[in-house]
């Protein structure tokens, strides 16, 4: 495995991204709600990456990182560990390229997870639910098999890739002074960051995060990254965290982070539903949970609002039982 | 009240509506679907009436005729006995106008409807849950305000409003084969008859609608108007019977009707949410439900799909216990 973990993302290799990624991913439309604007103060621009490929904004990373493969590196195949949109969105890549991507996941993640990564045609490797085992387990397939790995948020191809998100913002917009996006391991926010520092540096950043998983938050107030031992939150896009690469980015160009509790994500994106009539994940909630709740931030102000994606389980929905 | 429920709406009206409502109401958007594509074998162009103002493609219909009236007329405010999307739609509308908008609803009806007519601005006068006192108490509210009746769908104003929705269909895509809408009273199936025999009279129309209320079906077979006796069904927006105005353009343009199951809407609901994470109502799933269960119509076509409105109990939904 080459390092690229210590190399970081540049606007040409964003721009890059953006033509090698086109023919596979939607541009998709950013939405407006004249009632969530009233509610806020503000005027609130939602690019929808819920209708994205593969459901989610994901699909930009994972199809920069196997499209930029050459033909050699290609045949073997790419590699991950998640259990989430990355895993669904690399699996959907691999499937253009007509490539094989392997993806380990814990035993115990739910039905759903798996039929969905194997319905985009990815090949699943199960292990334990212990980071001792996923290290293992990934080892071995990633030696047998010599697939590229392709980490979900630190990858630098992956950081370019989430980056064509906010020029499409800005492309579809007629200004802002702000964006906001969700942070977890913080690709989106890198990716965000790597454009807007480019193209409108004027833009502040805001990051979203749960309360109860708080660790970019608390990273970014004390100058290093903190990792939380096992949050539990309903935003579960959003438990991991940040990693040298991503720190940079967010060390750098985050103007601020705001967290909001459970209850605040939950009633977020529930109104979110009811009054947009789009089906958002938890995750994407946080922005606009955040949002509600600081309005002195937000009032008067154009904000770009990243919508990350639209995987729910909508058999289980937070707000009934 | 003026005698205008047996004059047909024409062409230009339509036209008049277009730029007498465009103020008012979005020009929705048309998402499709690779997964529904590949599933259906035909070509889905989905006219998201869900994101419309009011939640639902009656703002149309309901904006054309509070923004046609005189200002004499239109002083005295406007009025209905709905408790669905036209009482929404005709409060948001009159809303805008600066009149006021009276609406008989039986007392049983559920409260979250109640609060949203009242949302918009809409007076509500309650009436016993059957037709003779819905009848009484609103020629009381009728006479005691003058205002104007808008029908929900029997309406020539509001059928011409209707009417848009395809215009716009057929701007944004290019060419279609055939169109599809649910059917309850037929205001929009009418309003996409009356556009498209004259912008498209190629174009098939087809009308979709709730085996167990399949009124619009068995008029269409038998060649005259016949109302169910209360029908039961998840789809709550097609319940009511076709009347004259919209029998004329049902029995002289519609190419045929299909009828689908309850768990066959119910199943085609939930499937739009999964794969197109938006919110749609029971009612505009009985299209999808009919193409996914007619496929000798449709595969191979480019089928316009209207989805009617998004405007649903978030807390109860059909698939859920």
């Amino acid at each position: 495995m080459k390092d690229i973990m210590t190399n970081l993302p540049t606007f040409d290799d964003m721009l890059a991204a953006h033509d090698r990624i086109a023919p596979y991913i939607h541009r998709t439309p950013i939405l407006t709600s004249s009632y969530l604007n009233e509610l806020t103060g503000a005027e609130l621009f939602f690019k929808c990456e819920n209708f994205q490929k593969a459901g989610a904004f994901k699909v930009r990373g994972a199809s920069n990182a196997v499209f930029g493969l050459s033909d050699e590196v290609a045949a073997k195949g790419v590699a991950t560990h998640s259990s989430g949109n990355h895993a669904l969105s690399l699996s959907y890549a691999a499937g253009r390229r007509g490539i094989p991507c392997h993806v380990v996941m814990p035993r115990t993640a739910p039905q759903a997870k798996k039929d969905a990564v194997r319905g985009y045609g990815g090949i699943i490797t199960e292990c334990e639910p212990s980071t001792s085992s996923r290290e293992e387990v990934f080892a071995r397939i990633h030696a047998e098999t010599g697939a590229d790995f392709v980490h979900p948020y630190n990858d630098p191809r992956v950081i370019a890739g989430q980056g064509t998100c906010s020029r499409e913002l800005m492309e579809q917009t007629d200004g802002l002074d702000a964006v906001i996006a969700p942070i977890g391991g913080g690709g989106m926010i890198s990716g965000t960051c790597l454009t807007m520092s480019h193209l409108a540096p004027e833009v502040a950043i805001y990051a979203a995060e749960p309360e109860q998983a708080d660790d970019a938050y608390r990273s970014f107030k004390a100058g290093h990254i903190i990792a939380d031992d096992a949050p539990v939150t309903i935003a579960d896009g959003l438990k991991v965290p940040l990693k040298e690469n991503t720190w940079h980015f967010v060390s750098n160009h985050v103007t601020d982070i705001f967290t909001a509790s459970e209850e605040e994500i939950i009633a977020a994106m529930k109104l979110t539903w009811q009054r947009m009539k789009i089906i958002i994940e938890a995750s994407c909630a946080v922005p606009l949970a955040t949002i509600i709740k600081n309005p002195e931030t937000f009032r008067g102000k154009r904000v770009g609002v990243i919508i990350t994606g639209g995987n729910v389980d909508l058999d289980t929905l937070p707000w009934i039982n």
